[in-house]
């Protein structure tokens, strides 16, 4: 077994599971979504989790779809907030129905995942319960935060890395518990298995950040410097504007194309890029780090192993 | 103790337990929506239920208050949903803030409803807890039952009273139901209370109907035929348009105060006000029959009828 076949499995476990039900209109929304396709890290998190913890994928498959279920629910809202049109090249959801049926299948989808969670009859189910409630609260705290960002002036590092970790780390960190859980692990245990993911997730959003400014194009297959054009507030604006650099007036007096590579300049030239490399390599290096501990007191880690590996490899 | 005592017990338990919590503007609106104020008919009839059963107020309190969150999460999105600018009088929350912080906002108060019922240590809590996910699910089925009725041009009269069922009746059923199950009811007794409270929602949603069109002003606080000048699809219309009048096309070419004065003549004229009282008072005297069949096998009902009197008692 490698990791495509437990993809593979958990396709059919959800394809086996379909929403269905009335009104029609509410529920083919929640369908659609689902099977927009992704790489399905979250459901993968947590049944390779439960396999290094001794677990088996019978029990992981619930827990693993209850966070399929969640992410797509958070995806179906937070395109709305953007004004998304499109998600993995095909048009969102409030744009192929309407706002009123993407607001109301989003709510349909999250107390879904909870009814999912509810039917699990696993171990530590009261455990991967109270992990999962505090986790859906951190990620709407996290999308708020998100939001606000964009109409403020200052905000510091601190407050940016704790805004990624609630938008998208706690939650993979969620799926990792709730594997390890379902495998019998204590709740000591699991966290290990939570902050393993947590930090892979920060690593993951930071290297995100990095490839849209500095990446190769011929490889990400995007034009860099999408998120300098659109002014967003990223790693490296806040962390230049926290250096005394001049990035708001440059943002507010260049145009597209001139903005882009004087900005880009600025961030080389203060070795911003440099910085922003380490800081991922950091949380990369101590979600290694939590793997090798695992591994040495017996683990089965190889699956995470490659999992941290299939995500990690994105052409920088 | 009378019901107003009920009242005030659990207002002191909500204001003992605010939202707090950061980003300040996720919970903000949280706290804001839940001080307009109301009945509180829902955990009313959870404590009332309870106290009918035999069970104490202290595990119903709990089972109430995740009802009332989850009602007023209702409230902000549907308020979206709505385009509603105003909500007993004060702003709505999308109105006062945005819609995207009234969206999160009311996906962070649907995660709070299962949070505080996650967290009840009280009896019967799986049956709770499924009782209330399904209704949770049902609601967002009525609410999108209830827009899509508005762009159909046919919608059977057991259409409309399955979608009045789902988008209000539940909720209340489900509030009887935990506070039922809270004193050690069965899953069986409970229904009871389940039913008796869905029986009484929509007695009272048909009265709603009836008192828009023909309620007295003077007396309501708002001038007859609202739903006649907004074109809504109320039970009336349904019933007109099925039974082969030309209530459509009177819709279609009449304006504000002659449609409303057309609209009313016609139902009138075919006793559509009857049959609408008849239909409200058939629901309302199936809960007084399931609380006096309770009341024979010995509960305290007293509280659910006082409860009961005090919602049906509009004027009209």
């Amino acid at each position: 077994m490698n990791l495509k076949t437990l993809f593979n499995l958990y396709e059919n476990y959800r394809m086996e599971s379909p929403f269905i039900g009335t009104p029609v209109e509410l529920y083919e929304p929640m369908r659609y979504i689902m099977e927009l396709g992704g790489k399905r890290a979250r459901p993968l998190l947590s049944i390779a989790s439960a396999l290094s913890a001794g677990g088996n994928i019978e029990n992981a498959l619930p827990i693993g779809h209850t966070m399929e279920v969640f992410h797509n629910f958070t995806l179906v809202h937070d395109d709305i907030l953007d004004n998304a049109r499109l998600r993995r090249g095909q048009p969102t959801v409030h744009e192929k129905w309407n706002t009123p049926t993407a607001i109301l299948s989003g709510d349909n989808m999250l107390v879904k995942a909870f009814e999912y969670l509810l039917a699990y009859q696993g171990k530590q189910k009261d455990e991967i319960l109270n992990m999962f409630t505090r986790t859906a609260r951190e990620v709407c705290e996290g999308q708020q935060m998100d939001m606000e960002f964009s109409q403020l002036e200052d905000v510091t590092e601190e407050s940016y890395l704790e805004m990624i970790r609630l938008k998208t780390a706690v939650l993979l960190g969620c799926c990792a518990y709730g594997g390890a859980s379902s495998a019998g692990a204590s709740h000591e245990k699991a966290k290990k298995y939570y902050t393993f993911a947590e930090s892979l997730g920060l690593a993951f959003q930071l290297d995100d950040d990095w490839l849209d400014t500095f990446g190769d194009a011929s490889k990400t297959g995007k034009k860099a410097g999408g998120d300098i054009e659109e002014g967003k507030k990223t790693w490296l604006y806040i962390k230049a504007k926290n250096k005394g650099l001049q990035i708001a007036q440059l943002y507010a007096t260049n145009q597209s194309e001139d903005r882009i590579y004087h900005a880009t300049k600025l961030f080389k030239n203060h070795g911003l890029d440099e910085e922003l490399k380490r800081l991922s390599a950091f949380y990369a290096d101590k979600a290694a780090d939590i793997l090798q501990n695992l591994a040495q007191m017996g683990d089965k880690t190889h699956y995470l192993v490659e999992l941290a590996e299939m995500l990690g490899k994105r052409e920088s």
